[in-house]
């Protein structure tokens, strides 16, 4: 592939030339092959990767790379709109970022090449979508450790608290993210409240959705988690973290897919990953175990809430007490007031996201592919029960034990 | 003056030579007389206008204009240090933004040329500088008025209830302003809880500069107060609105300086000019008029504060019931909420202010052209009892009334 300046979508054979043409990784005389793996609404994803005499299959062989371009039209609601390429920058130099914090925690980035909007970055194909290992049951003992620890140095050293407040604005500068930002602000904090067409909800429960137009006091506390989502330039958010964003093993974690990283408050991270694994929780319930082995289930992922929660708050204010670059910050009482906002956004998010995955265009495949439907229609109305706890309790918690509470009087109450 | 693409300090030929390129000011035969006004700290201000045989002195002369340069560096704290120009780029787009929201309250720009970081735009020398017209106690009936429009106005339409919340991001990108909000977060939000060398305190109060440093309560609430201003995107501020920022006579109100303008929260503008309308309130205490003429004064000032924040409240409420572009922002009750905490960060930030002025680098003429010195001392600390009571009280505030209350308890109590 000869260097352009203009930008086109690769081909299978551009995207080995261009793999070859990396420093460090393929042999100068390996063979490669090369696999676009992308769904093709927002990016293509090729997978370039060596084959040695030991090895034929893509996720064996120790040498391979992901070149991930975006495209520049995105396909969310059934139709190609255009998408910024930008969205492509904000995501290298997002991974690169976290990469300097966590760099155990992300892929390794090999490249970014702005005329071509395209990142090549490690490839994880020995890993599992975590999404896809919770619906398999799968145990993840240190995947708490590895998110909070994500969480606390993410959010912590891109804030005010842990970034000189001048550098940091140039960062939120950076990372303006106008147009992803828009699909996250329609989608989550708008469309499930009113008549929208990008609604998507099962006919079995549209007497839900009518009920979250007409909730003027669950809107309100939306407005406001909305209102703080518009204008709270608190941390640089990963902004998308869910469990589909997530590559997993038992013993490694890598955050992928930092597309609608921005500056933003940081309950929204937490929240979505709370938000995932309650979902997931809830989803237990059609499992064909007997009800104490699916009881222990929910409790260990309840529990991993809860470690998440707490892990995340130890780690940071380890942080802030040994790395705090804000003299006023060590105020006291200061410490403790933030923690509790940023717990109850946490919760207050957590609840919107919920509420979206159930009536909204994006569901979660955790509850999608419960083939019951008197199963899914219970999970749904459970989900949104609890979603809307959350919101409606968010301003006023003081623990995560109250979050776990709430779900369980969700689950108890609602499926009884 | 020929094209130039890099920066130099303008001489007063070159000013000339400008200004006679500028279209529609002047006639082309003209005579143009040029002075440099500015205070050579920050800016180069060259004022230029025509001699007809009507006229020899600027401020009657029918056409004249202002040339408003950015040097490369400031004398803020008795030595220069250097001062990005890029300043002078945000003053002007501030300015041209102000103007098409409120072409009556700002000076009309004819020209920004950013390679030699300067503005062109109408002279106002026929007005007073209004920190000085208060001095002299002269009355504006018509200010609250024009500064409750200017404040509406340029809140409303560029937050995210009165601009798509897409074009609002991009003007956030385009106001960050990392330098000059350093000099607001150090001068009013740290100096003055702590013994920083910026501050610049009179002996006869010292005892207070140590309160300030040992009252972890107020210290508290400032920290939330700063937190917010570094991180809430709410609106396009002036960023430095006191009186010596305003042009006015008793007909017209001009506001002048926006070069630190960013987006921040809206209470702080607002706080602005009510914490320079109460310091001069309590100035006039060193007035050699009887007790009943000083208090007539006291209470139209006070006066002025309430209707600033009426009219204000009154004006944001029809923008929002007619120009909303949120949908969500319908929502019952929003806009009470709303309007209740944009109250208590005004009150908030207005304390911040008059603290700062009392203890802090920059002190404010009302005050500290008292030549009595024991009514200097009384004055400052009554200045700092109100400054620190707005403070304490801001996140309970329900009314501008408790505002006005607080003035007149300190300046009864502390006075007596």
């Amino acid at each position: 592939m000869t260097k352009s300046t203009v930008y086109r979508p690769l081909c299978i054979e551009d995207a080995v030339q261009l793999a070859r043409n990396i420093e460090g990784v393929f042999s100068p005389t390996a063979s490669l092959r090369c696999e676009e793996i992308g769904d093709g609404n927002l990016n293509l994803v090729f997978r370039v990767y060596e084959i040695s005499k030991d090895t034929t299959d893509s996720a064996l062989s120790p040498r391979r790379i992901i070149i991930k371009q975006a495209l520049p039209y995105a396909k969310v609601v059934g139709e190609s709109w255009p998408l910024t390429l930008d969205r492509a920058r904000i995501e290298s130099q997002a991974l690169i970022a976290q990469g300097q914090l966590v760099p155990h925690l992300v892929p390794k980035v090999y490249l970014y090449n702005p005329d071509l909007a395209l990142t090549v970055m490690e490839d994880l194909s020995d890993y599992t979508i975590m999404r896809a290992g919770l619906m398999q049951r799968n145990l993840y003992p240190l995947f708490a450790e590895h998110i909070a620890e994500f969480l606390a140095k993410t959010l912590f050293f891109s804030s005010d608290l842990g970034l000189n407040q001048q550098d940091k604005k140039r960062n939120v500068e950076r990372f303006i993210n106008p147009e992803l930002c828009k699909i996250t602000e329609d989608l989550i904090f708008d469309d499930p409240y009113t008549a929208s067409p990008n609604n998507n909800c099962d006919a079995a429960i549209e007497d839900e959705l009518k009920k979250l137009s007409q909730d003027c006091g669950l809107q309100f506390e939306v407005m406001l988690l909305r209102e703080k989502f518009l204008t709270q330039a608190q941390a640089l958010l990963h902004g998308d973290l869910h469990t589909g964003s997530i590559f997993i093993t038992p013993e490694s974690t890598k955050v992928i897919d930092p597309e609608f990283a921005y500056y933003g408050p940081m309950g929204f991270d937490i929240g979505a990953i709370i938000a995932n694994l309650i979902l997931n929780t809830i989803s237990q319930e059609h499992w064909s175990a007997d009800e104490e082995t699916r009881r222990q289930y929910r409790a260990y992922l309840l529990q991993m809430v809860r470690d998440i929660w707490n892990q995340f708050e130890s780690r940071f204010r380890s942080l802030w007490d040994n790395h705090v670059v804000d003299r006023m910050a060590q105020t006291d009482g200061y410490q403790d007031t933030y923690l509790t906002r940023v717990l109850q956004d946490s919760v207050g998010y957590a609840g919107c996201k919920m509420i979206r995955r159930i009536v909204g265009l994006a569901h979660v495949a955790d509850i999608d592919s419960i083939s019951d439907l008197h199963v899914r229609e219970r999970a749904q109305r459970t989900a949104l029960f609890i979603g809307k706890s959350l919101v409606n309790m968010n301003r006023r918690i003081q623990s995560i034990d109250e979050v776990i509470t709430a779900c369980e009087h969700g689950i108890a109450g609602v499926q009884a």
